[in-house]
This record gives C-alpha cells, sequence and structure tokens, in this order.
C-alpha cells in the first residue's frame, strides 16, 4: 500500500471510536491524514495518533470532502443521517451500527469470514455485531470443512458491549454494592454489579430479543447459508470488556475435537486456548486486549449418538474482534 | 407432625450448614435437639437457634447417638468417613455431597422432582448437585407433561458454589481489582473479578468436567430416565450467591411457550418470571434468598422446525434451594 488515505472516525469519543484510532496507529494503516467527528459537545478536544494531536471536529454533512475511508461508530440513527453525505462525497463507509446490516445491497464482512464480500460495496460495508463477528471467526473455519447446520449459543457478554458508559456503570455500581450504598442503574434496564441480565437490547414477538436475532440473521449472511438454524440467549455478565460464548454445533458431516484443534490452529484470527490439564481455556481477561478470538473447551457433544455435534467456548474482545479492529481490517482489504 | 427430632448439622460452619441451622429455624422444623457438628477447630463456637445459643461440638463417631436426622454438607470424604457411624446409630444421613448420588442403593432427591423415591432408602439419602436441583425444579413438570428427550445447558455459577470462601475471594478480590492492587486467587483456578472462568470440578476423558458430567447423570436418576441426552457448559461468573442456567430443551410431543407458562405456573418450588415487556426475567439478585427457583425467558425454539423445542433461562438460590433447603424438604419428607 504505497499511497495514503484520508480516514475520518465518526464517534470518535465513543468506546469503540477511541480503539478504532488505536488500532489505526498500532497497524500502521498508511493514514494520510485523520479526521476525528464527534458531535458538538466533544469538538475541540485532543486526541494523540502517531504522537500527534488531533483535534475533534463537530461532524457535519460537509466533513466528508476529501474523506476516502469513513468509521462509523456513532449510532445506527446518526449511521442513516449521514450516509448519503459520506457516499456522494466519494468516501467509503464503514458502518458499526445495525442500521445497514441486514441490507442486500450492502455486504456485512468479517475478513476471517467473508473478504470476497467486501468487493460487492456500492459505498457502505457493515460491520456485523460483536457478538456474531466473535462467533464467526471461530465458527466459519468448521463451516468451510464439515458444513454447520444448527446451533444452540449462550453468550456472557461484558459491559462493554453498553459503550464507556457500561464499564464506567459496572465499575462505579460495583464500589457502590461493596460499600453498602444505594444504586442507580442507567447503561442497564437492572443492577449488573455481581449480578447478570438475561436481556440485551429491545425484545420481539417471539420472545428472543433483537440481539439474539442479530446472532442468526447475520451468521446466515455471512456464511452465504440461508438454511442455517440458530437459537441464542445473550446474557449480560459483569466483565468489563470481552464477550463469551458457549457454542454448541451440529455440523452436516461428521467432526472430532482433534479435527477440529488442527483446522482452528491455521485458522486466521484464533487463537487456541485449549489446554484443560493446565487450567488453560479462553477467558475475558485473557482476551481483553487481543486481536485474535481465543477458543477452547472443544469436546464432542455427548448429547448426540453420532460424531456430527461439537461443543466449544470463545472469548473475543469485543472493542476490537467485534467493532474498531474488524472495521480497519475493512478498510486494510480495500 | 407432633414428634420432635434431634437433627445434627454436619459441616455446621460451611456456607450450605450455616443457610441449614437458617432454614431449620424459617421452615419451622420440629426440631427437639439441635447439634451443631464441625472440625475441632470451630468446636465451642455459639450458634443462635430460634433465640438460643446453640454450641458446636467437634464431630466424631459417637456424635450421632440419639440423632434422627443428620444433615451433612462437610465434603465428601467427610461424608464417606461417616456413612457407617449415621447409619449404625439409626440416624438417616441427608449428604450434600457428591459422595453417594449415583449409588444405586441411595435415592437422590429433589422433593419437587422425585418425592417418591425417598422410600426406597436404606439410612442414606443424597441432596444432589445445586446446578442439576436447580435445573430439575423447572424441567421435571414439563418433562411429566410432554416428556423431555435432549437437552443443552449453559450455566451461569456464582461464586457461592466454591463456599464461603468462594464468596469472600469474589468480594475481596474486586476491591483489589478496583483499586489496582495485586491478586493471588485461591478459592478458584484463575481471578473471578470481572472475568469468568469456563471450568468448574475437575476435567475428564472427554473434556467435559465432572460438574458438566453430574447434570447428565444426576437428572438421569431422578427422572428415571437413563435414556436423557444433555450436553452442559458449566461456568463460574462474578455472582456471589445464586446459580443462573440457559436452557435448550427438546420434548418428545410438541409444546409451545403458552402451555409450558401454564404448567410452570402450578409448578411446585417454581416462580414464574417470564414479563419481557416490563423487564422481567430471571437474574441472581432476585433469586438470592428465595425458596423458589426463577423461570423466565420462555419461547419456542427457532432453530427447530417443528414445535418440540424451548428455550428459557432460569436463577435459583444455590446455597437454599441448591443446597440448604433442598435437604430439609427431604427430612421434612421423612
Amino acid at each position: 500500500m504505497s499511497k495514503n488515505y484520508c480516514v475520518a472516525v465518526a464517534g470518535a469519543t465513543g468506546a469503540v471510536g477511541v480503539e478504532m484510532v488505536k488500532t489505526l496507529e498500532k497497524r500502521n494503516f498508511p493514514v494520510g491524514k485523520l479526521k476525528l467527528l464527534a458531535s458538538a459537545r466533544s469538538a475541540g478536544k485532543c486526541v494523540k495518533f502517531h504522537g500527534e494531536n488531533v483535534v475533534i471536529e463537530e461532524m457535519t454533512k460537509e466533513s466528508f470532502k476529501g474523506v476516502d475511508i469513513a468509521l462509523f461508530s456513532a449510532g445506527g440513527d446518526i449511521s442513516r443521517e449521514y450516509r448519503d453525505a459520506v457516499v456522494s462525497s466519494g468516501a467509503v463507509m464503514i458502518d458499526n451500527s445495525s442500521a445497514f446490516r441486514l441490507d442486500p445491497g450492502v455486504p456485512l464482512v468479517v475478513p476471517e469470514v467473508n473478504p470476497e464480500d467486501v468487493a460487492l460495496h456500492r459505498g457502505v460495508i457493515a460491520n456485523p455485531n460483536c457478538t456474531t463477528a466473535i462467533m464467526l471467526v471461530a465458527v466459519a473455519p468448521l463451516h468451510r470443512a464439515k458444513g454447520v447446520k444448527r446451533m444452540v449459543v449462550s453468550t456472557y457478554q461484558a459491559a462493554s458491549g453498553a459503550g464507556a458508559k457500561g464499564m464506567q456503570e459496572l465499575i462505579d455500581q460495583t464500589r457502590q454494592v461493596l460499600d453498602g450504598r444505594e444504586i442507580s442503574p442507567k447503561a442497564f434496564a437492572h443492577r449488573i454489579a455481581f449480578n447478570l441480565i438475561p436481556h440485551i437490547d429491545s425484545f420481539t414477538d417471539n420472545g428472543y430479543t433483537k440481539e439474539e436475532l442479530k446472532m442468526l440473521n447475520e451468521a446466515r449472511k455471512m456464511l452465504h447459508l440461508p438454511e442455517l438454524l440458530l437459537s441464542c440467549t445473550s446474557v449480560r455478565i459483569p466483565a468489563l470488556r470481552a464477550h463469551s460464548e458457549a457454542l454448541n454445533i451440529e455440523f452436516e458431516r461428521e467432526i472430532t475435537p482433534d479435527e477440529a484443534r488442527a483446522i482452528l490452529a491455521k485458522a486466521p484470527g484464533v487463537t487456541l486456548a485449549d489446554d484443560p490439564a493446565n487450567n488453560v481455556y479462553p477467558m475475558p481477561v485473557d482476551a481483553t486486549e487481543k486481536y485474535d478470538v481465543l477458543v477452547g473447551r472443544i469436546r464432542q457433544d455427548i448429547s448426540r449418538n453420532d460424531r456430527r455435534g461439537l461443543d466449544l467456548f470463545v472469548s473475543g474482545d469485543q472493542l476490537l474482534k467485534g467493532a474498531a479492529l474488524n472495521a480497519v481490517q475493512i478498510a486494510e482489504l480495500l
């Protein structure tokens, strides 16, 4: 890559936006000019990038002139509002919100899963739901080898999924509970300290939450597998920033744990953490600030009378692989 | 019940033992004499029972003379060591350890699930694994109506599963992490504060932990269903004392969420917590210190093309329904 790009980060002060800037720096993305965009409230603040101060600007529809790549993480409403301005300015929008993910004209991409879909973009590429991205980094290579048919998933999602305010609420509220003080939940529907909440995003008519249905619908789109069957229970737990998931997977063809380990050992974006004898398995504290998704607890599903089932456990940094890293990886593909 | 019983609690200073004494008091169990037994280290300490001080005695093989019911929660080794002394003294041992659970001569009982099995005892009745007991309070009534065939379970288990020292470690370690101090895990294999650990009890050759296999083997025994299929992933999370579980259940016959709710609304030991529109669903903080198991998030499994699947979420107090309450309920059946 010899060219240097003008890159905009929209939502630069959010938990994901902050990680986007760090990831552009750490991966030495060829940034010619960096534009940091946020609401008027944050304009004027400074952020360090490769040792230099970049001043945050208020985002307007004129902000995208000369921009090559616009990384958006400011919520679905903002993405919808700015889409036309970004695309008509000639920039490619890489959007972390759920606004366009299921739009048939918008590729939904995890570079380890379906990099080829990037080529189909018409100005917008969507970044998947963080929990789906983390799951598919582990599942896609197994699917390519043995064909995934049905999955039962339970998630253990960190406070960072509700942004910087979610992490801060967990920290502050935990101190309040330890000190026996009153708490007043804001970022979450209930107390999260020393608790869990089986409710992420809003409920739909069939009793599943939107978050749970994203796992099904986004996985179908990215795996190009419209007949995939998947049931998910999404649960918020008091961890800070890495999401974990228990995956029960039924395959079209037989697969053993050893075969799965051999496939995953070579899979991009995966680090095997599967040595139970030495107490090695995926955990949020180990996945935090790592680019790779940790995969372990790989075993033959004993609830089946054949060898077409596997159970495994994954942990991935929700802000990185689940969001900022994935967006920057998409930009690298461009 | 006109007779008053001599009841011994072995392991009276442990997390479960303390709850056993409280539960005997709260449920007005007809205790004529209460003997509190523990190791020499705890002997001489006093515990209040119905307003009177009971002095803890050092447990010896002679402690059980005149005892009618001996509630044991002092670990499997102690239970094995004292079994003969208890039984030959004429007392019935209600054992909370895993020592005799799968012994064909020992009934394994949850009163809401298989009360009839109590009658088969020959001096020892086993209390199941706490997570299994909580699961079966919800599953048994559905099984009786529609026949359970296969389950995929993911657990969210509280620190109390590792006893009083587990809860204390979670509290102390959380403060240490918040203050940026060094931590040194003892009760758990790794840091538990703001983390999770997908490892409870020891690993077996097939990659499952003993805890995960207890869910299968104890459920088969208590449901009298040797062909039950079940795969479990057991995970420790930083909650204090109630365990939660995501259950994906395949039935022999069709069942709708409304049918399940109607069955569970009448089921003993169950409180429905299933009103998503008002953010009501099972959570550890709500299950704590409750006798009932909370059941909610009931929905038709969308990963199946028929109506033979349900997903649901449960929370139950691990020290009460999972241990102390269940033991006292067994004593009540006697």
